[in-house]
């Protein structure tokens, strides 16, 4: 019967969340019920498409909905046994108890850090690869633009383009990201929008065009973009994340789709479940090889939480942002 | 060795296109050169996407393009005959000599008048079909939205939905043409957006949401149809005729692509030649057993030609606007 520390929603932020959007609220866990298993989650994500949610979709005053990475400490169920690693979706909380609805075995790989299955061989390294390849269809060769190439899905979709040996250009907002991708990603070009007008930086970073960007910005980033595409160009949409908090995602030249042929697709990880297994593959053969590199943000302790989503807003992580529940 | 008038663009508009823009030209046209022919054009047609190219892609000074339906007068060339009605992109313009190259031979539906081969028997169709078929990927019963559906384009498009069964609404900007869709072609609901603003009527109109829009405008109308868009849904963009005037097609709403997976792609009819062939035989027999309606303007003489491109901007034709240049 665990003491379990959760994060609730409080109140809707209208832009930016502050702390006072959030409160951490304790509560007593029970056993693992009857077939089920109690769990102590070890490593919670913080990821932009939280930030929708937010405003509408997390219901205020309860414990936040978010991936995590547990441990089985208690099991009644033949499914699970004492010291499973288990993902799910119930972030934001120390402990809970489950009847295994919702839980995903993991079998972590041994020549791995646990938490690259927390982004890199996770949803987020996957939603770079099947945005990119299925829904985004690149060839190898093409020319790429990834928009926050530094962030944990950009800087995987960015190297599994270099990996498919494209021209890949990528963006981001601060001087040690814009490093970290020239020097130990080696992009082609690399964009920092906060030093160069975005729409400038992106023509003159593109001779041959774009044909594929990958969008995880919306926004002024998008419109940069839309200039540049070639024909039958392609547009993989993973996020908007410049309208998250401004509510504004306006893009005044979608006409040049019409021109070029161009195609724009809001995708989530489940629209291509059946590259899962490839995608494990690959993902772990170019992490062993050392040809996709990651950063990690770890903030510790459940109080951070709101601290680690806040800041993600703000760009100060580098790669992916997590918070550490436990050992 | 005719005397042909033409068309110039002169200057290029702004805003609207007004008639300063356009200039008439006289020119002695020569004989058939050796191995080809002198045509005479019959009809030519307007449509909105000659908009944009008053901005860039139309030369100044020079005889305008467009497409075009003439009759062969003489001829030295083995693969055309005296007579044989000839599709070109030599609009804008009485007579032109050429070697062939981009003429089409038209074989004529006896039993059709010969002008449908310019709207729903000619491309303006094909663009309707092949965008709500392959690039739409219209499935029967689905729910769809077709905007200037009483357009050349957008009749075409939504009598095919009806035609697969589907729930289909149209919008336009006109009462007769509202009557027209609601009476003679049978819409399951019409939209007269200068009567109600569109993001209400959208919404009303919809009860079961939209899995295919095809868009015609942009603009308020593209954001008002991203609201209702069902998961998976499709918008196959053929124009953006709201933004080819005012410069404007912004989009505030672009992000609902992404939480509902949704795939916006601007196409032109070459992108789907394969079809051709089935979009002929079917296109034919629906005309032929009264289940494909059409309306036609027609204006007549070389100098109506720039009138019918304002008023086609002006939305004063019922559905293709054409000029008849001669008999």
């Amino acid at each position: 019967m665990p003491l379990s520390r959760e994060i609730h929603l409080v109140d809707r932020p209208k832009g930016m969340p502050e702390p006072e959007h959030f409160a951490m609220v304790e509560t007593q866990v029970g056993d693992a019920p009857d077939g089920g298993v109690l769990v102590q989650n070890l490593y919670m994500s913080v990821d932009p498409a939280m930030r929708p949610r937010l405003t509408a979709g997390q219901e205020l005053n309860e414990a936040m909905m978010g991936g995590a990475l547990g441990r089985v400490v208690q099991s009644k169920s033949d499914a699970f046994k004492v010291g499973d690693l288990v993902s799910n979706r119930l972030g934001f909380r120390e402990y809970f108890t489950s009847d295994g609805k919702g839980l995903t075995k993991l079998a972590a790989d041994p020549e791995l850090p646990v938490t690259v299955h927390m982004h890199a061989l996770g949803m987020t390294g996957f939603t770079a690869y099947g945005g990119l390849l299925d829904i985004g269809k690149l060839k190898d060769g093409e020319q790429v633009f990834v928009s926050t190439a530094a962030g944990a899905v950009g800087s995987v979709a960015a190297q599994i383009a270099k990996i498919k040996g494209c021209y890949v250009v990528g963006s981001t907002g601060a001087a040690d990201k814009a490093d970290w991708l020239r020097n130990e990603v080696g992009l082609d070009a690399v964009i920092n929008y906060k030093e160069t007008p975005i729409r400038e930086a992106v023509e003159a970073a593109t001779p041959k065009g774009i044909d594929v960007y990958f969008d995880n910005v919306g926004g002024d980033h998008l419109e940069a973009a839309l200039r540049r595409m070639n024909t039958l160009g392609r547009i993989p949409v993973c996020g908007f994340i410049s309208g998250y908090n401004s509510g504004r995602s306006a893009v005044s030249n979608l006409s040049n789709i019409i021109y070029s042929r161009v195609m724009l697709r809001g995708f989530v990880g489940t629209d291509f479940m059946h590259l899962y297994g490839d995608f494990q593959r690959d993902m772990a053969g170019w992490l062993k090889e050392g040809k996709m590199k990651y950063q990690e943000t770890i903030l510790d302790g459940i109080a951070n939480a709101p601290n680690a989503l806040i800041g993600l807003m703000q760009g100060v992580n580098s790669g992916k942002m997590l918070v550490k529940l436990a050992d």
